[in-house]
């Protein structure tokens, strides 16, 4: 299995060993009334409480210490990245803990807080046009200026084993697991995580969720083919905006067992239920898995895929839209 | 020491046996960015993630299974208490686990989804005029009409020793713990877990936490005599508006270390922290407890009390007041 994809399981293991230090082994915690919505045991990977607030860091510091691993005895003059969301803050902090400089190219419209996160990490901001033609041109000019490497934040082959170490600590902690539910953007964390379970429990279920504005994965998987998103998706699931990939997609379509879309009111009631019941500030994108098993769709899982861990895979909401959001109905279950 | 107290260690030791098939082992966590905030090595015992969403089910179940045992084969034919907040919902839930009929008098101007999650819990809501005497006299009625029993949010034994049993967790789940820090309204919770502490581990501090705003705990140790709040107290810390009284007060007298009282926007500051930083949807009254170990007063605390747990007393925020509350500013920590 191992030839035609950008990285093999041996990769995800080198990755536990790089990162196992330095990043949190999250709780897995589980709630009643979840389990009573959906007919289902199900056992939530709690990523939001990672180091910098999402699995991110996994794959980042993966690269970071490949890097310096790679370049033996002299550091990496910089690292280079366009992400204004939890990659930007992951590659930050993974570069500060190793004394690396990291430039996070950002579109001059992101929210400030957002800015102001990447920078309490200790990196530079360097503001693009909001468009993808001034992001890849800012950041090529930036790796050239700098002599800076380029840490993709989903089709890099290290990012995507750093995620993949989710799935180790999930098949301890949840010995009895039948299916894991990751949500998919640009895919390196349910590709990562696709590598480890098919390696090591091949009967266990990997499923995507995405949301049907941004159902690239969906489609590319209905089609046999990579089709990515074609216009900027709408959904404020922010963090799955992402098409999948040339590194991802192969792996997606082989090991990834189906994929789940959900509505962006499934998106809003399923976090807020997780907010309200389970009282994990998850953050919208975290939700997306959430409602997949909620969903209509989810019906048609066979009854024995019984126990099922959701990746929430990260907490950074932004509370001023907390505060801006459709007024809060109560949820009743 | 048990003599003079409406509770013994024994009581709790016996709460523990009556709830604990019934109620969660809440996971304690940490926080490193909480830990340089503070210079000290926190503990966060999670209570908000208990059955109901605070700690009270512990209280409300033990007074409910005594009453059981009590009353050997018959079963009493209704519990009654008044209060709009988490004690309401908590008795709800224990009294429908035994299937007894609960009523719960609550003031008409108590928000419509405190109301609700009262009533989900299958408990008839009876609604009395917003003042302490039409309060007093609706609940005696209720209690007359229905042949219930009266269980008090704070000063019933059984509640008290039920909230005791949050300490025997922590000396097992921290077992070097220096201190716990216990936000302070009734004082069920600091006076059960000061019986507990003091009795197995007479070192460890117990520190209380309480608004400035209702600061009946403080004054009262100051004086050495129960001086309740002379004025309904105006604090966002809902949880603990009420006055320590006659069965709480000898032992927050005798066995609590210290008192430390804390500012509307202390409280304010530190909920939101662990909001942003530990993803944990806390009520602002679990905020006191962190406000306290954050404020200038607590930096008078030897450095030698290193090991802290403070308990997050729950979860039951009202995601509207989120939304309400003055704008959010960054947490710069």
């Amino acid at each position: 299995m191992c030839a035609q994809y950008c990285i093999s399981f041996a990769d995800v293991e080198k990755a536990r060993l790089n990162i196992q230090d330095f990043v949190h082994l999250t709780p897995v915690l589980t709630s009643s009334i979840l389990n009573q919505v959906t007919g289902r045991n199900l056992f939530f990977k709690c990523e939001l409480f990672q180091k910098t607030g999402s699995f991110k860091i996994r794959g980042a510091l993966n690269a970071i210490r490949g890097l310096i691993s790679a370049t033996s005895e002299e550091k990496p003059k910089a690292v280079v990245t366009h992400s204004s969301g939890n990659h930007g803050q992951a590659l930050a902090y993974a570069a500060k803990l190793e004394g690396i400089p990291a430039y996070i190219v950002v579109p001059r419209t992101a929210p400030d807080c957002k800015k102001m996160a990447i920078q309490a990490y200790g990196a530079s901001i360097v503001c693009s046009e909001p468009t993808d033609e001034s992001r890849e041109n800012v950041t090529k000019r930036i790796v050239e200026e700098m002599e800076g490497i380029m840490v993709h934040p989903n089709q890099e082959p290290t990012v995507i084993a750093g995620q993949g170490t989710i799935a180790l600590e999930v098949l301890n902690q949840v010995p009895l697991v039948d299916a894991l539910v990751v949500p998919v953007g640009g895919g390196g964390m349910a590709a990562g995580i696709a590598i480890a379970i098919k390696t090591l429990r091949p009967s266990v279920k990997v499923y995507a969720a995405e949301p049907v504005n941004a159902d690239d994965c969906y489609q590319s998987k209905l089609k046999g083919e990579l089709i990515p998103n074609t216009h900027p998706p709408e959904t404020i699931a922010d963090g799955v905006k992402s098409s999948i990939g040339l590194n991802t997609w192969p792996i997606i379509r082989d090991l990834v067992d189906e994929v789940f879309t959900v509505t962006e009111d499934e998106i809003k009631y399923a976090t807020q239920l997780v907010w309200e019941r389970m009282k994990l500030l998850i953050e919208p994108t975290a939700g997306v898995g959430v409602a997949a098993v909620m969903s209509q769709h989810f019906q048609t899982v066979s009854p024995e895929v019984k126990n099922i861990c959701i990746v929430l895979s990260g907490g950074n909401v932004d509370l001023t839209w907390v505060k801006a959001a459709a007024p809060f109905q109560s949820v009743s279950v």
